[in-house]
Order: structure tokens, then sequence, then C-alpha cells
């Protein structure tokens, strides 16, 4: 840890622990060449994957669907200075397996919106890391 | 706008609007070859670029000096599904003038632990674009 840097590392486990109660994340890919960000809600599935849903003709499933993405979430006080960020990063995949998909349908992310054809979309956690801001952010 | 997105485009000026308002907004950019993203107090500069503190010896000072990234903002609220997403790409900039360095001390963003030889740095608001959340997030 930077002592200048004022956040302390979090282990995988604790970061998934986090993870679990947060509704929104944002996943992190690259469209037209440049970074793009999406607030999405999720939920983690058992093998802890990210699970999204999205409708099948999304410009997200057809820009993450094989690729190595990140996926953000954190909850920050910005009154007390406190808070934590968890990074996931791995693989995305759209779900065609159709028990598999059956089986996310029962168990995975409700759509805010409901449309027709809806895949869901899973990030392995191929890399889990978190940052708790131990006294503040602004010293990144 | 795709129909299944359930979202609208925000302009510009909307989109500055908003960051305006945002206490939070998050660094994206690569980190050993990987997504990084981190949470970071910020304000715009007059001319809408934006601004944030951290220490001079700082991992992110020296992973983004000079490099084009993407800063993101949002606001979205889980129960009413309902919100923003902002993304401002540019080029960032360690600000090494001492007239500069002068004016941001007294304007610029405030830092959450004060560090010693802390420096600004500017990201240029090349692409301002946003997303405003019409009924939900899953469509996207």
């Amino acid at each position: 840890m930077n002592t200048n840097d004022g956040f302390r590392e979090l282990g995988r486990e604790e970061c998934l622990r986090l993870l679990e109660g947060a509704p929104i994340g944002r996943v992190v890919h690259t469209r037209h060449a440049l970074p793009a960000v999406l607030p999405v809600n999720f939920c983690l599935d058992v093998d802890s994957a990210v699970l999204m849903r999205t409708s099948a003709d999304s410009e997200l499933a057809a820009a993450v669907d094989g690729v190595v993405i990140a996926f953000e979430a954190d909850e920050v006080d910005a009154t007390a200075h406190s808070g934590w960020s968890v990074v996931v990063t791995g693989r995305a995949t759209v779900v065609t397996d159709p028990a598999e998909h059956g089986r996310l349908a029962r168990t995975g992310p409700r759509s805010w919106v409901a449309s027709p054809g809806e895949v869901f979309i899973r990030i392995e956690p191929e890399l889990v890391t978190g940052r708790q801001l131990v006294a503040g952010l602004a010293a990144y």
C-alpha cells in the first residue's frame, strides 16, 4: 500500500461480500475505440460471476460478448469521505445454453424494463480487486 | 435511440449541468493492461474540464498523465429505476504550470486527505456524452 494513496486493499471474499449488497454496478468496456461506462443492475451467480440481463439486440450484448471487461461497484459517502470500490475483471459471455438461460430466468437479475428476447450476460470473476477508502479519496 | 435500450441521449450542456451537481465520479483508465476504475471527488473548471487533486507520486497521476481516459458520474435510484449517467472522454494532464496550479489551489477541488506535494489533474472535455435512464437500466 502506498502511504499516499489513502486506501486499503480488500481481499476477494470481502469484495464479493460488498458486491452482494450493491444494487448497481458499472460495466466498463470499449465502444468505438473509446472507454464506455454503463450503470446496470446485477446480481452474483453461485460461482460469483456477475450476472446482467439485457435485450438480445442491445448494444451492450453485442459489444461485450467474448471480451474481457471490467465491472465496478462502489459506495462512497461524500460527506464522511469514506467508502469502498470493487472491480471484477473477466471475460463476458452471452448465455446461450437454454437450460442455463432457464435457470437464470428463475434465479438471475430482474429486468427493470421488460423487453422481448432478453439474454443474460455473465462476467467471469477472474480478477476481483477492491479498495476501502480509509481516510478519503482525493489522494488516490 | 434504440427502442430496446430504455434511455435517452443527453446533450452536452445537460451533461455538464448534471456533472456540476455530482460529488463523486469515476476515473476509468488502463492499469497493467486491464481496465481500472477509481472513484474520486472532482469539480469542473471554467472551461468544463474535469479537475481532480491527488498526491504527486500517486499511481493515478503516473497512470493518466498524457493519456486519453474516461471520467464517469452517475446517479441511479435503484428503487425508482431511474437516473442518469455522464461520461467525459479526453486527454488527462497533470498541471505543471505554477500560476495555473496556484489558481486551482484556490478554486479547484479540495483534498479529502491532505498530502504533501499535491497536483491537479485536468481531463479535457473533448467528448461529453450522457444518458438518462428513461424507464430503467436493464435493457441497455
